[in-house]
């Protein structure tokens, strides 16, 4: 892949090949193609079933979009159905964890044929069609094909924070159609945390008032959400945190707490101190009643209460909890977050959810239908389900901390210290969920860094454990990222958007050709460097800027190439030509970068690259003239790339290790 | 403006100048700017008002958007708010044809004031300021200035054509979006027409059933979409076009046609002879039924009847109308729509509401309130209030004839024949509308259809008569155009998509430099090329180009400039390396083109460009050695140029014209 605005390669027809994600568990090509025509017509041969016929009037929407031929949803001009849709059941009326969500695509010259023995299977499988459809000679068309699927776990999931920053209702509908894309099958709604409290609580309407700064959805918002996922087969957990992670709880109700308040939102990240009172009595009966009452807004069996990095500062500086936890023989803050969870648990069991917590809930006390969710490794994940607990993995999965897609999809639950979990342990693994925290993301680019790496981990969740190929996933995740901007995404779109936004203008070409080769600065790296508070502008450069570079990965490809001694003429010249715009670059992009408050940071980015981009042509040079480079030059290149490897801007030029590789190849002379 | 792909020109910082769309009335520029950051507050200092406070939400999300700051609805951590909005009235509670709507915004260095007599007023003002803020030196940033502002005319309208090809709620609200960024304040929806029926009748619900394909909207969602124009100070009017026009009503109810039925739903476009039968006391009473449940349905004072090209065929060809027309004394079918007209204007009337119709309602047995809009020209429009009607211009305001949006710009309500109405006669001209017919249009392409052209129409009727400078025009609407696509229209975007649908995958940049000089022929000639019908396939490179080709205006602006002698070094050389990248776009744009269904028609477009390119460059050559070419090289090359700008695949080569030009400039040796 080439950066936009250079001279690209001449044009190949597509390979004509299914490119589907996640993998199907089987599929058997035949010969032939399915033309899509406005003769095509849909039957419906199964229970009567109000998300089927959603789906069909989605798919045909959608069909009508990719392709642009007119599919109204009743063409009666057409008598005879070419695509016939077969269910048996009508499935759970609360979606259920573990229902089946197999389905069969038959694909011929003539007709396509999906069965399926739940909607769910029906809604997956017309999903696939979607991304069979490519065009070709004859028009838009779907390969000849069998298709046996069916989801490798049962928990596949994704969960977005909408605490630190809210999502309005239009964001989570995108992500879900994005999910429903991808299959994944369970949004985890983390919905409270010490910035703000999401939900409009009836029976608390405090929280929405005092603890939301006016971002929270309205209960007809959650029932719109919920129905919505429901139709593309999704179901919704919400997420309460607690007992840490509850600073805005306290800014309404601050009796709750373990240290006296007045308590405001908090503005800034990271673990808090404040944590609710686990040894009143009242905090218990104010849960119970909110807690009954959320558990009729969500209809989903899961109920999660977080119960992540409780530091304990409250607990150690209350008197009286300290007498109390004394006078329970509870040793340390665990115990004591141990006794408040048993007692939460008890109140979740009585409205009917099974609860669901982060990794330090673990403990021999809890029930042992309780789901531990790890986000601290494998290790964890082995340890719930060897103690007869259910579990499922995020370690490896969390989308904030802008790793590479193959980083996370070679990542597997059944992976590192949960590889020799016995057969009956494994069957408690459930699955996972790629998360999307909150703390540096907006509206705006939060499909960016959402997808498509998130489409990694759904394909780990569903295709078989032997998928392993990150050349062939990416060359699918080019092609699903396409498809998702045309179920609505806007990740492609919002760059643009906010390169512009950078710029005051269209004309963004040389700090497109800068953007694309950088990568925002990994892990935690970002709140290290600066401060981050919620009402901090998240409009620079690192917040518009891609979690992986596509243009440096190609580039790495071919330097790989090149020195595998496998690069043809073209190739070398193609890697010629992409450096001279490199190296040119700075001069074209630098006048808009002075003066503008928001890129003038991105000055030495820009030297950088022009720099780098130099060091690489030269050395194409002497490789090219029998690999020896004068020992001074080659030593003081070394540095230069070093140097240039370093964070500017929470930024990283990720094109700087691949020209570092071609200095490294040439001996000094 | 260069092609994609280019090699841009350095870049500069934009101009501070406010760049509005609609310009407004007045605009006193100061010194210095208001900053946007967290700490922005909005006070709403008018009586209590839902319109205003959903308006104030919307405009802080969208300040947020643009800018990246993040403004949450209740920023309680603010004390002293900084944004004043004051209005008096509460407006009428069914917005109302002549509301005031102006308001004064005035922006200082530390506040902003924003007064307006009604709520109306308001949300014009939350619109300008949007659009005054831009990315400087100090960061997000309003200029210091006042500005009085108030319409020219109070009907301004966009006419949405959901007959010949359906658009979804979702679509229709975001052309919404887009016409309150520049105030429009009426959406005319066409709702009935031969190819569909798009409204749910409760009374008469074989409407939804038989005469859409199930493309229609429920009631409710009707109501949706009124509330949602309501919020964003816009007018519904309906419109159900009869007594022509009418194929898909006799679907339903073929006893109100004025030949036996059975009827279809007609999927061929232009003049139709199905017309109601205007003799006939059930017509009258089946209206009454369905106007007075429309009339309920849509609040607004106006009700649109349509009546436009009645061919009478069927009239002709029935005895019974006959026979009624000789007793009535009615000497030919204009005499009968008259009659029909009269009758449904008693009917209209009598559930509360305002008729309205195309010019050929016009007939003096009508009472004066009925609203005449003109799509013939300037003289019908004339005519109309001469006689004491009042007037609205559509006439050159077509979308779908895919004119300039200078052409657009540049007719005026009050030009051509309807300069010379008096100063009372004038009075009766309401203002006008811009029209986009659906027939060759679907959900995809619409934005790009309306957007940005649709504003230059929004700025004729909003703006003073005297502001007619194009270029003036041009550089504004392309920052709209920037506006409008954070505002979630898609009219950018979806250029991009359709270009990968029909390359079938990202790699569109040889493509982009071809489809950005292009244009789909004008006027009818693209209906006049080939048969459409409503199931054609909209799919083509003619969908997808662009109405209006920046990059050839640009180019055309180039070449005057050098054939005027204006032209830098710099200048002559983008003007050479633009020129080259046309020349070797073909070879590698073809290889995508053979073999590909639906690009195929593209090959000689790609061909023709290379060979003008080359033309250009070596008209260059001669030009810059003296102007001398040899007399039969100029002559073929005419030859050619005047052979390159016959359509082809329905498309026009735009920069021809200008390498003609270059060539005409040369003397022959």
């Amino acid at each position: 892949m080439l950066p936009m605005g250079l001279p690209a390669p001449a044009l190949a027809q597509g390979d004509a090949d299914p490119a589907l994600m996640p993998s199907p568990q089987k599929i058997q090509m035949g010969t032939g193609k399915f033309l899509i025509n406005s003769n095509l017509k849909i039957a419906l041969r199964g229970l009567e079933d109000m998300r089927v016929k959603h789906a069909a009037e989605r798919f045909q929407a959608a069909l009508s979009r990719i392709t642009g031929i007119p599919l109204p949803p009743n063409n009666d001009h057409v008598i005879v159905p070419n695509f016939i849709v077969n269910w048996t059941t009508s499935g759970e009326k609360i979606q259920k964890l573990g229902e089946d969500e197999s389905y069969r695509l038959e694909v011929t010259a003539t007709e396509v044929h999906l069965d399926a023995p739940t909607p769910l299977g029906v809604l997956h499988g017309l999903q696939t069609f979607l991304q069979l459809v490519q065009i070709g000679p004859e028009g838009f068309a779907a390969p000849v094909l069998v298709i046996e699927d069916s989801p490798r776990f049962p928990w596949r999931g994704l969960l977005i924070d909408v605490a630190r920053h809210f999502m309005p209702v239009e964001v989570i509908k995108r992500e879900l159609d994005g999910m429903e894309a991808v299959k994944f099958n369970v949004l985890h709604w983390h919905l409270s945390d010490d910035q703000g409290f999401r939900v409009e609580s009836r029976k608390s309407p405090r929280f929405a008032k005092m603890s939301s700064d006016g971002s929270f959805y309205t209960q007809d918002q959650i029932r719109e959400i919920i129905e919505y996922a429901r139709d593309r087969g999704i179901r919704v957990v919400p997420e309460f945190d607690m007992p840490g992670h509850t600073t805005s709880w306290f800014v309404a109700y601050p009796e709750l707490a373990s240290a006296p308040g007045p308590y405001e939102i908090s503005r800034h990240f990271g673990v808090h101190d404040a944590a609710m009172d686990p040894t009143r009595e009242h905090t218990y009966k104010f849960l119970d009643e909110f807690i009954g009452e959320m558990a009729r807004l969500f209809p989903d069996q899961y109920f999660h209460i977080g119960g992540d990095e409780v530091n304990g500062k409250q607990w150690a500086s209350n008197p009286k909890i300290q007498a109390f936890m004394h006078a329970h023989g509870l040793k340390n803050a665990r115990d004591l977050q141990a006794h408040f969870n048993k007692r939460l648990q008890t109140i979740v069991r009585k409205h009917g959810k099974i609860m669901e917590g982060w990794d330090e809930i673990l403990h021999a006390d809890l029930p042992k239908e309780v789901v531990v969710q790890s986000w601290r490794g494998q290790k964890a994940l082995a340890d719930a389900v060897q103690q007869g607990y259910w579990g499922m993995l995020s370690f490896g999965y969390y989308l904030d901390l802008m790793q590479p897609a193959s980083q996370h999809y070679l990542i597997d639950p059944f992976g590192g210290a949960a590889a020799n979990l016995s057969a009956e342990e494994k069957q408690r693994v459930l699955g996972g969920e790629a998360c999307m925290w909150s703390e540096l993301i907006t509206p705006v680019n939060i499909d960016e860094r959402i997808w498509p790496r998130a489409a990694a981990v759904a394909e780990r969740l569903w295709s078989p454990q032997e998928a392993r190929n990150v050349d062939d996933m990416y060359s699918r995740l080019a092609k699903l990222s396409e498809r998702l901007e045309w179920a609505g995404l806007e990740h492609v779109r919002s760059y643009d958007l906010m390169l512009q936004r950078l710029r005051g203008g269209t004309d963004i070409q040389p700090l497109r050709v800068l953007a694309d080769v950088l990568e925002p600065v990994k892990g935690y790296a970002r709140p290290h460097t600066k401060h981050y508070e919620t009402t901090t502008p998240l409009n620079r450069l690192v917040d518009a800027v891609r979690p992986e570079s596509d243009v440096a990965r190609a580039f790495a490809g071919e330097v790989q190439r090149f020195l595998n001694k496998r690069a043809s003429p073209t190739d070398l010249e193609g890697m010629r030509t992409v450096l001279a715009i490199w190296r040119d670059n700075d001069q074209r992009l630098a006048p808009a970068l002075h003066g503008n408050s928001l890129l003038e940071e991105a000055v030495p980015l820009s030297q950088n690259l022009a720099g780098i981009a130099a060091t690489g042509l030269q050395t194409l040079e002497y490789l090219n003239a029998g690999g020896r480079a004068p020992a001074a030059w080659r030593q003081q290149q070394l540095d230069l790339l070093k140097q240039a490897q370093t964070p500017q801007a929470e930024l990283l030029n990720m094109v700087a290790p691949s020209v570092q590789k071609l200095v490294e190849a040439t001996s000094p002379q």
